[in-house]
């Protein structure tokens, strides 16, 4: 094997493959990343046995082949590079050694046959469908905050991504939630999506796809069946296993009757929790909401170290309330507003709430009261 | 007490304050800050009971008095607060609690009796001189990275402020060891500084005295004596005891009669090292030296993961020789050359080697050699 490629392009093919390869590794070729030259074209492959990412990026190709070498150390040696370098990956099979050459510079890596590489088994998918970047983006980044982190739950480590019949019709919906809140963030069915097995989304996948997101303009191929997702765009295939467990029945959490309105400017909300929950220095910061016409008092008790108390303007005029909240998971649902006001639905002091931005409901967030 | 202060005045004077502050106490007035408040200022005072610092800023004072609260909670509510605003602290003597009031917020802290408030006590100095900041930041700065770490060599935990002679005459000197490399920077002698003792500055008052010197017009006021240093600027004042033992003569350490002269570009040379280092994933990298004609070679080679190799060119024309370093020490050596070259002197592959910016022995770094 041996290719040149511009270092900006390798950079950003090994840099994908390298945060797959899990840092603590028993089995040592998961450590490396598989590279096959071919045609005018180069793949970069790595797994962590759940995941896999191959990203394609174009070379002069001198001599095809395939070899597998430690994609940490291929990475750092890459980023170091100077930025326009052209570099030369040479391979003789017999030595089992890999030759990456720039410049004056000269790298000498020890390989591992690319026959022990676990390439992950082609499956069937049942629904092919394309959605674009943006959406794909909204629907990750809106959710992810709210996936559990509880192993024993973890049927809740991931974004519930399936069809669901929303307000307007057949939607493509995703929900995360770990028991204390919950995030559903509908989009626009995609073409060919409607008969899509729900699927639950790993943790770690939801965030190495958001790496593939970025381009405004991209559209993505999403694969889905029922014990694999694959996203792909021209240049990088993202394949994962789902997780083999059931997602709970989300539906009967969210709040229907919620009558009790407040409407508030998101970022001042946010900020005022964040300064009240400062004299708490316990984990779980609860912040008592009392609600009067018009006027919120967030406020923190904390015996040991102080009090809190703050004063914000709002649009109310139900009766009086008095609710609690752990204020993380306020300033949590509170930054994912992002245009207009935060709207807050709350029915008693015991039961849960529900935000959305303005009358927006393609994005609602649901959290559940403390004591206070 | 009761006091108004503008919010930028006071973060400034708590962010010092609380920096100092140990985050583990035992004992718990320590992770508190004493204020006091009289005629039109404030002073705020913190202590690990090593290193006290004291900070001024105007207030309008209306009721004068002290108290003591915790200054990382007092921090993050100032740091929280909205640019611009005016703050109010006061306290009611018997309730034993500090009210900080800004717009609509209202916070209630716990006090401790400001009498139970550690003051450190007042010293005869010495030695009382003014340097200008830019020129203790450097005595500092271009020796710090060589304190050493280990705690059983106590006496190397800081950095050496003594009187030395130079080759211009006598000088203030900042030296910083921990045996496998040494730093010696010297700054013209200031006036009233002759007969200054030798003090032992001990790291975490170094990174204390780094904020206070930002300012490059600023006189910085440095008192002396055996056991404690001091630094004041208008608005700072940091006392620190200084570290009890005696510095070793590091005057052997430095080489003479080094004659072989290496002279390279300093940042291409620590890109260089940096990039080979990267094949070897052990903590002391050990990169390889291979000089001759005008040429440099560096290589490492970990047998286990690969080998590299990278030449670069320099000014030598001495005999070949080669010498190896620990990759570590190379790079935070380069990176401390600001103008010119950086100039290698090398005796052999066993012996210290030297280096220093140009021509300028103002500076002077030694490093031990590897056996590679």
């Amino acid at each position: 094997m041996k290719f040149s490629i511009e270092r900006a392009a390798l950079l950003k093919a090994v840099s994908q493959a390298q945060s797959v390869v899990e840092r603590r590794n028993t089995i040592p070729i998961l450590a490396n990343v598989l590279i096959e030259a071919e045609g005018n074209e180069v793949q970069f492959r790595a797994t962590d046995l759940d995941i896999e990412v191959v990203d394609k990026a174009p070379a002069m190709v001198e001599r095809a082949g395939a070899t597998t070498v430690s994609a940490v150390t291929l990475h750092e040696i890459v980023r170091k590079l100077p930025d326009g370098a052209q570099v030369t990956l040479s391979e003789d099979g017999a030595a089992g050694r890999l030759t990456v050459a720039a410049g004056r510079s000269n790298f000498n890596l020890a390989t591992l046959p690319k026959e022990d590489f676990p390439v992950m088994a082609s499956s069937e998918y049942q629904s092919n469908f394309s959605a674009p970047a943006p959406v794909l983006r909204r629907l990750f980044d809106k959710s992810k905050f709210a996936i559990s982190t509880e192993e024993t739950r973890y049927y809740l480590n991931g974004v519930y991504m399936h069809v669901a019949e929303g307000e307007d019709g057949r939607m493509l919906r995703c929900v995360a939630t770990d028991g204390h809140r919950l995030a559903r963030i509908d989009a626009t069915l995609p073409e060919g999506a409607a008969d899509m097995p729900g699927v639950i989304v790993p943790r770690k996948t939801v965030g190495e796809l958001r790496k593939l997101l970025d381009d405004d303009e991209l559209q993505v191929a999403v694969s889905v069946s029922e014990t694999k997702v694959r996203f792909a765009t021209p240049e990088i295939t993202l394949t994962s296993k789902v997780i083999d467990g059931t997602f709970p029945d989300y539906t009967r959490v969210i709040p229907q009757g919620n009558t009790r309105k407040m409407e508030v400017d998101a970022s001042d909300f946010a900020k005022a929790v964040d300064r009240v929950a400062t004299v708490s220095s316990e984990r779980s910061r609860a912040v008592k909401l009392a609600l009067d016409e018009d006027r919120l008092v967030l406020s923190v008790n904390a015996p040991d170290s102080g009090a809190a108390e703050e004063e914000l303007a709002v649009a109310y005029g139900d009766e009086r309330l008095e609710i609690g909240f752990n204020a993380k998971y306020l300033l949590e649902i509170a930054s994912q507003v992002d245009r207009e006001n935060a709207v807050f639905l709350f029915n008693s002091a015991g039961d849960p709430t529900l935000m959305r931005e303005g009358s927006d409901t393609s994005a609602v967030y649901v959290v559940m009261p403390m004591r206070v």
